[in-house]
C-alpha cells in the first residue's frame, strides 16, 4: 500500500487526493523551454479567435479607452464576419462615431444584440431607425459592472487592445507608441470574461509590471499593427472648448461650487466629460489657490487640466478610469498619486465600495433636462440616439452635490424642456442646473438655494428657465415615434428607467 | 401599460428586467450621509466576526507577512474561542514559532483542520506528536492558490492584518507604523474569500490608493491596537547570516551561477529564504558589476540585499511576494520598479501564468537532500516538523537552474542522506547541490556539470557527499514512526507527494 492509499484508508474523506506523478504532470509547458515563453502568443487574430473557443451566439467585449481613435472593435468584428460568425452579442463599454463600420455586420447578422454605454454617428442613427430586431441595452459605467456581476451579461471572449504587453499578458496603457492612459474599462472585462484576448501593438520583455491588466487574467496575446490613435481620444465629447458660452457656464458652475457649502479643505470633485464640465476645472484653480482649499481627490475621466491642478498641489490624488487626453496619459505614467482605477472601483452600485460614494461635487452635462430635473444624455431633440450614459447616473446618485451644466438653447432648440425625450438620470439625483440664463436649484435642496442666493448668484426657478427657452424658440414640435422599442435604458442598478422608441420616418 | 410592461410584451426573453423604482433603491446607504462612510466599519473584532456570518465548521484564513511578528492569528483565534466557535478549518498562508498559542485552541476543538505552508516551534512539535485527529495539509505558496482555485480550500472569512486602510478598505503594507511591505499572500485571500475582514492599525483618509488590497474586495474593517511587529519579520528563516560556513556556501553558489551558462545580460534570479541563499545576493553583486551583467528581475521574497542591487542598477525590477526585512518594505514604497505581486502571479501552477516560469536561476535551502536530489524542507532529523514548504517546489519546477544550498552536516547530523525523511520537492526539479564539501550536479544536467568542471569548481558526485557525511558522523539511527499520519505533503499541483507520520515517543 503506497502512502496515498494509506491516507485514503485512514481518512476516507480525503479519497479525492491523488498521488504525485511528476513535477510537470499538470504544467507540461515547463518541460519545454520554448513553450514556457510562447504558450499565449498567437500568430494572427484568426489564430487567437480559433483558440479562444468563440462560437456563434456568444458574447464578445471591447473597451473604449481610445474613444474616436479605436482600431480594435471594427477590425475584430470584420474578421469575425469574414470567419462566418453569427448571432454575437457585442458588449463594448461604449461605441463611438468611428464604429459606423458595424452597421453592415449588424445587417448581415454577425451582431444581433448590443450592450453599450452609448452610441453616436451613423451607427446610432441606423439603430434609432430600426436596424436591429433586438433593442440595444444602454447601461452606465457602474451599471455595466453590476450586469456582469449579476450574470445578465456574460462575456465569453474579451478582445482588449493595449499599447504594450509582455508575452505573459502584463499590459498597461501608459507606455508604447499609442499610450491611451488608464485601462479602467478593460480591467473589468479582464476580470469577468471567460477568455481574455489581448491585442497589443508592442510586445515588450517580461516583466511589464506594474501591470494594469495582469498575466493572471490574460489567456491569449496577438500582436497587431495598431490598436488605436490616441490623438483622437480628445475629440468629440472629451474635447477642450474655447466657446465663450461654454466657458461662461463653466465659470458659473465654479461659482456654484465655491458657495455650495461643499468647497472646503479636503473636498473632492469630478468634472466629467463635455466641454463646459471639463472647462470648469480651470476656474476652480483660481478659487482653490485664493482660498487655500486643496482637494483630496478628483475622480473619473481625467484631463490635462486636472493633472495641472494635481501637479500644482491643489488636488492630492487623481483616481482615473479614463484619460481624456495625452497629458493625462503621460501623468498616469509619471505621477504616483495619479491612480488607475477600474469602473468597478469607480462606480459599481453592486460592488463592495464605489469611489463615487465619496464624492462631494460633480459637474455633469445634459442633452436635455426637464422641469423635474430628469436628465437625458442619450437622445437628441430629433429622438435619435447620439450620446452615452457614461458615469452620469452613477455619480449623480452618489455625490453630495450634483451640478448639471447646459446651455439653455442649442442651435435654437431648448435644452430645458417640460419632459425629457429619454430619461437616463432621475431628477432626484440632480441638485443644481447651471445655464447661461441662470442657475436652478432642485427644491429638494433648499439649503443650497439659500447659499447661492446669499452669494449673489443668479438663481431662478427651473420652470422660469423652461418658459424662457420656449419664449425664445416656441414650443418644440413633438417627435413622432413608432411603437417599436429600439433601446432600453438601464439604470445603474439594472432596472429599466426608460425605453427609446424608433423614430417615425418622414413621409417622402 | 408602462414602458417596462411594453418591453416585456414585445420581448418576452427580457421579462426578467424590472422597472426603475428610485435612485437609491439598491444602494440605500447613499440616502444617509453617515452610512455612506461607515458601512464597513466595525466597533470591535467581536462585531466584525458577528457581521462576517462565521459559523462552526467554516474555514478562516490569515496571511503571514509579519512572520514571527504576527499579532493577528493568535488574537483572532483567541476571540473565536471565547465566542465558542468549534470545528474551524485554519488556512493560514503559513504558521510560525509565534503561533504556539494555537495549541490550546486545537486541543479544545476550536480548530480541527489546518492548511498551511509550514509550522515551527511548539505547535509543530505538538502536531508531530499527534495533537490533531486530522492530518495537517502542507502546501506550497503556489499550490495554495491552486487549492483555492480548484475549490478544495474554500475560505469563508479571511482575517487580514494591515498597517493601514481607509474606511472603504483600500489597504497597503508599506505605510503606517507597522509596515510589513508586500501583501502578496493576503492579496490571494482577498480575492478568493467569501468575506474579507481587515484588521488595521491605522485608519487613514480615503483614497488610500494605490492599494494592495482594494475596496472592491473588502467587506468589513476593524481598527486594532496592533497587527504585528515588523522588527520580527527578519528573525528565523529570513535572518541575515555572518556564519563563515554559510557565507562560504553562498560564495560557492554565486560561482555556480556565474559558470552555469545562465549568467548573461537580462537573466533573472531568486534567492529564497534561508541564510546562505539570501547571502548569495552579496556575492552576485561583484560578479554582475565585473561582467557588466544586469538582471531583468529578481523574484519572490525580497531582502535589503536585493534592494541594494536594484538601486545600483544591477537588477531592473523586483517582483515581491514578501518583504524579508524593513529595507525591502521601505523600497516597495519608494521604488516604482519594486513591484508587489500576489502568490498567484508568483507561482500558481493552475493560473494563467506564473512568474516563476520566467526564472533563470533560483537558490533554495534544504533540511535534507538525498542521493536522488529529493529535498525535505519540513521535517528535522528527528522526524518533527520544523519548516515550511514555501515556494520551494514551485520555483524548483519552473526555474531553468535550481540550486540547493546546504551544509553537509548540521550539529553533526548529515544533511545529505540516502533517502529524505519527507519529500517536498522531487529530485527531478533540482539541478545543483552546493555544500561546504563540494558541488553535486544532477546527472540529468550533464551540460551544467561540464561547465562547472571547466571553470575549476569542486564538482563531486552526490553519492560521494553522502559517503563523506556518513564517514564523519556514522550512519544516522532511523527515526521511529507510528503508522498514524499527522501531515500530508501536497505537491504544487495538489497531489500527495508524501505524508508525515507521528514520531514514536521514547520509552520512559
Amino acid at each position: 500500500m503506497n502512502q496515498t492509499e494509506l491516507l485514503h484508508v485512514n481518512f476516507p474523506h480525503l479519497r479525492e487526493l491523488k498521488p504525485f506523478e511528476s513535477a510537470h504532470h499538470t504544467t507540461p509547458w515547463l518541460a519545454d523551454i520554448h513553450a514556457k515563453h510562447t504558450r499565449k502568443l498567437c500568430a494572427s487574430l484568426d489564430d487567437a479567435i480559433a483558440r479562444s473557443g468563440l462560437q456563434d451566439g456568444m458574447t464578445i467585449s471591447f473597451h473604449h479607452a481610445f474613444r474616436e481613435g479605436d482600431q480594435v472593435i471594427n477590425n475584430v468584428v470584420a474578421v469575425l464576419a469574414r470567419l462566418g460568425f453569427k448571432n454575437l452579442t457585442l458588449a463594448s463599454s461604449s461605441l463611438m462615431t468611428c464604429n459606423d463600420a458595424l452597421i453592415e455586420h449588424i445587417r448581415s447578422g454577425v451582431i444581433t444584440r448590443i450592450y453599450t454605454s452609448g452610441m453616436r454617428g451613423k451607427l446610432a442613427e441606423a439603430i434609432s431607425h430600426g436596424l436591429m430586431k433586438e433593442p440595444v441595452q444602454i447601461h452606465s459605467h457602474g451599471g455595466r459592472v453590476k450586469l456582469l456581476q449579476d450574470g445578465e451579461l456574460n462575456i465569453d471572449v474579451a478582445f482588449l487592445g493595449v499599447p504594450c504587453s509582455d508575452e505573459f499578458g502584463n499590459a498597461n496603457g501608459t507606455q508604447g507608441r499609442s499610450a491611451c492612459g488608464s485601462l479602467g474599462y478593460a480591467m473589468v472585462d479582464a476580470r469577468f470574461a471567460k477568455k481574455v484576448v489581448l491585442l497589443t501593438e508592442e510586445l515588450v520583455p517580461f516583466p511589464n509590471m506594474p501591470a494594469s491588466l495582469g498575466q493572471d487574467q490574460v489567456d491569449l496575446i496577438v500582436q497587431v499593427a495598431s490598436v488605436g490613435d490616441p490623438a483622437k481620444i480628445s475629440v468629440g465629447a472629451a474635447r477642450v472648448t474655447s466657446n465663450p458660452r461654454e466657458l461662461m457656464i463653466a465659470r458659473y458652475a465654479a461659482d456654484v461650487i465655491e458657495h455650495s457649502g461643499y468647497f472646503r479643505p479636503g473636498f473632492s470633485m469630478q468634472t466629467g466629460s463635455g466641454a463646459a464640465a471639463t472647462a470648469a476645472t480651470r476656474f476652480m484653480e483660481e478659487k482653490m489657490a485664493r482660498h487655500g482649499v486643496k482637494a483630496r481627490f478628483a475622480l473619473g475621466g481625467i484631463t490635462g487640466g486636472l493633472v495641472d491642478l494635481h501637479e500644482k498641489g491643489l488636488i492630492e490624488k487623481l483616481l482615473d478610469t479614463q484619460c481624456f487626453d495625452s497629458e493625462a496619459a503621460a501623468s498616469l505614467h509619471r505621477n504616483p498619486n495619479h491612480v488607475e482605477i477600474s469602473t468597478d472601483v469607480y462606480a459599481n452600485p453592486g460592488g463592495k465600495a464605489a469611489s463615487c460614494d465619496q464624492l462631494d461635487v460633480v459637474i455633469l452635462s445634459a442633452l436635455e433636462i426637464d422641469v423635474e430635473f430628469n436628465v437625458n444624455v442619450i437622445t437628441g431633440s430629433d429622438g435619435v440616439m447620439r450620446g452615452a450614459s457614461g458615469g452620469h447616473c452613477d455619480v449623480a446618485a452618489a455625490a453630495n452635490l450634483t451640478i448639471v451644466v447646459a446651455p439653455l438653447l442649442r442651435s435654437r432648440i431648448p435644452t430645458v424642456v417640460k419632459r425629457v425625450t429619454t430619461r437616463l438620470t432621475p431628477g432626484e439625483s440632480i441638485d443644481v442646473l447651471v445655464t447661461d440664463h441662470g442657475i436652478a436649484v432642485n427644491p429638494a435642496r433648499p439649503e443650497i438655494r439659500e447659499r447661492l442666493l446669499a452669494a449673489g448668484l443668479k438663481v431662478v426657478d427651473i420652470e422660469a428657465l423652461y418658459q424662457r427657452a420656449v419664449s425664445l424658440t416656441g414650443e418644440p414640435k413633438p417627435i413622432a415615434f413608432t411603437d417599436r422599442i429600439v433601446g432600453v435604458i438601464r439604470y445603474r442598478d439594472g432596472s429599466v428607467i426608460d425605453v427609446v422608441r424608433q423614430v417615425k420616418e418622414e413621409e417622402l
